[in-house]
């Protein structure tokens, strides 16, 4: 182990993590990278990339410095209770990962907003037939989750001219314009009333799990679509089905699901108000997972701590 | 006739205008309006407001002082050869119509961009499939016509992190963040170049009736993304069959066709790359209509000449 080559090893249950080994590469030229399956001395480790890690094994590597997340999200990384708490968990932070999440967001909502699905149905068929246009002014879109992600996604509703509201745990010190702010239990009423449109951007935290659910969807207005990019264990999977049932919500955009893949014979799949996709919202770039792991590696290692360090208490 | 009561015609011969007398009479109370199947006496009529109006008919009204487009476009009321050329012809401007137009645009880039379909299509056939993801940045839009709306749009697509490109007839003084301008017939083969999208915003002049043909997109890289928000005439119907048939272009999203409502039997309806919505890219609302129409009636009346005046010569 030297400052000049560190050892980092990637980790995941769920994805071949060899994808990042290139952009590691042109970082840090003649690095020392292990996989899961091939650890080595796990004393030779500096730091661990993570996207769902083994359960158990990051308390294994003794010399362990970061423990550096290839997502937004940390919580795939605290559902390991046996992290080594003195290293510091770092999420990932990258431009185009907001960018992609913002242009996913817009799709999802101008599509439900707009009818998109009726005139995708209607030209497979010949048929030219309008659907009522309202202006994005008088469509109100909730985000709830005002984190980095979740603000730029405002902040781009609100460029598009849709009339935005924004839920976050504290209050905001600075919101964008055309966002309008609200926060904690006590502000939640508020926030869902008259929303068309909610968008779920929440960390998951245990205050957060199962936070959509039939008891918040009755707080919306007969009718309104539902997009999740948060986790697929924000939402009540039986508690959306019933409210779509019911006519209560119109239609659900998911990104994500409590089990990914969604198993081909889930009831998602067969409803056509919900539209499922593969967790595909956004993806950090290898080269941004690189180059923040190394970067929050050399803070680390001169005692300093990332600005995207997380804490096991808020779960982001 | 007189200043405090003016009279107003309502022409069309494709729409049934009079979904705009309740914004006339909340902006006007007492207001004299007529219908073309009821016109009266002709003389007593200040203003006509248009869409598609009857050939011949503007000729007819003696004491006309203003002519009103219903859109940001007046090629529908410059189509009639009898127009009286003493009186002005204005285009309606709208914040609404601006955003209505921007969220549409934002839709088809993205829907394409992010490979929605192939998403719509395996959510309806409980496939977890995921398509590739490109940078937004690395994702080339080109928005041919600078006017009101195309300005909007390239703005907007630049604020989702697009690398756009503008093209209008002449230079543009300024330009939003993020937008690169060129111009000109000498600048239209670097504007081309490499655009992964392209976005027709154009108004209809003799110029540009057709400048959606074989020669264009052959400057295209293959595989490009066609939307036409502009007018049915900008495009050669036979020239997109064409391109698509050799797979020069991969997709297209057409808010308008040369005859609408396009025919049942029509070719464009059975090709899946191919998506026809209805002209509803955006409306004017009424309210800005009779608005607009009554302010530049004072205008003109008072010897003045509305900002949103256009001539047959530009077209716009």
């Amino acid at each position: 182990m030297s400052a000049a080559q560190p050892c980092v090893a990637l980790l995941s249950q769920s994805l071949d993590m060899r994808y990042l080994v290139p952009a590691f590469e042109a970082a840090c030229p003649g690095i020392d990278w292990r996989v899961r399956d091939d650890l080595r001395d796990v004393a030779d480790i500096d730091a661990a990339v993570c996207w769902q890690p083994p359960q158990g094994l990051l308390n294994t590597l003794p010399n362990l410095q970061l423990i550096q997340s290839i997502g937004a999200g940390v919580d795939h990384i605290y559902a390991d209770a046996t992290l080594p708490e003195h290293v510091p968990v770092c999420r990932a932070v990258d431009t185009d990962m907001t960018a992609g999440m913002i242009a996913y967001v817009a799709w999802a909502v101008i599509n439900r907003h707009r009818h998109f699905p009726d005139y995708v149905a209607n030209s497979a068929q010949g048929l030219w037939r309008e659907s009522p246009i309202v202006p994005p002014g008088e469509h109100r879109v909730g985000v709830a989750g005002l984190g980095r992600l979740g603000m730029a996604v405002a902040q781009a509703l609100a460029t598009l001219g849709y009339a935005v509201h924004g839920w976050s745990r504290s209050p905001k010190d600075r919101l964008p314009a055309g966002v309008t702010g609200h926060h904690g239990a006590a502000g939640l009423p508020d926030f869902l009333h008259g929303i068309d449109t909610l968008v779920c951007l929440l960390p998951l935290t245990d205050e957060t799990r199962g936070f959509l659910n039939t008891t918040l969807f009755a707080q919306l207005p007969r009718g309104s679509h539902l997009i999740n990019v948060g986790r697929g264990a924000h939402l009540v999977e039986a508690d959306l089905l019933a409210a779509l049932a019911s006519g209560q919500l119109a239609a659900a955009t998911l990104d994500t699901t409590h089990v990914e893949p969604l198993p081909t014979d889930h009831a998602f799949w067969r409803d056509p108000r919900i539209l499922v996709t593969p967790h595909i919202a956004t993806r950090t770039s290898a080269t941004a997972v690189a180059r923040q792991t190394l970067a929050n590696l050399n803070l680390v290692r001169a005692g300093q701590m990332p600005d995207t360090r997380t804490t096991r208490a808020n779960g982001y």
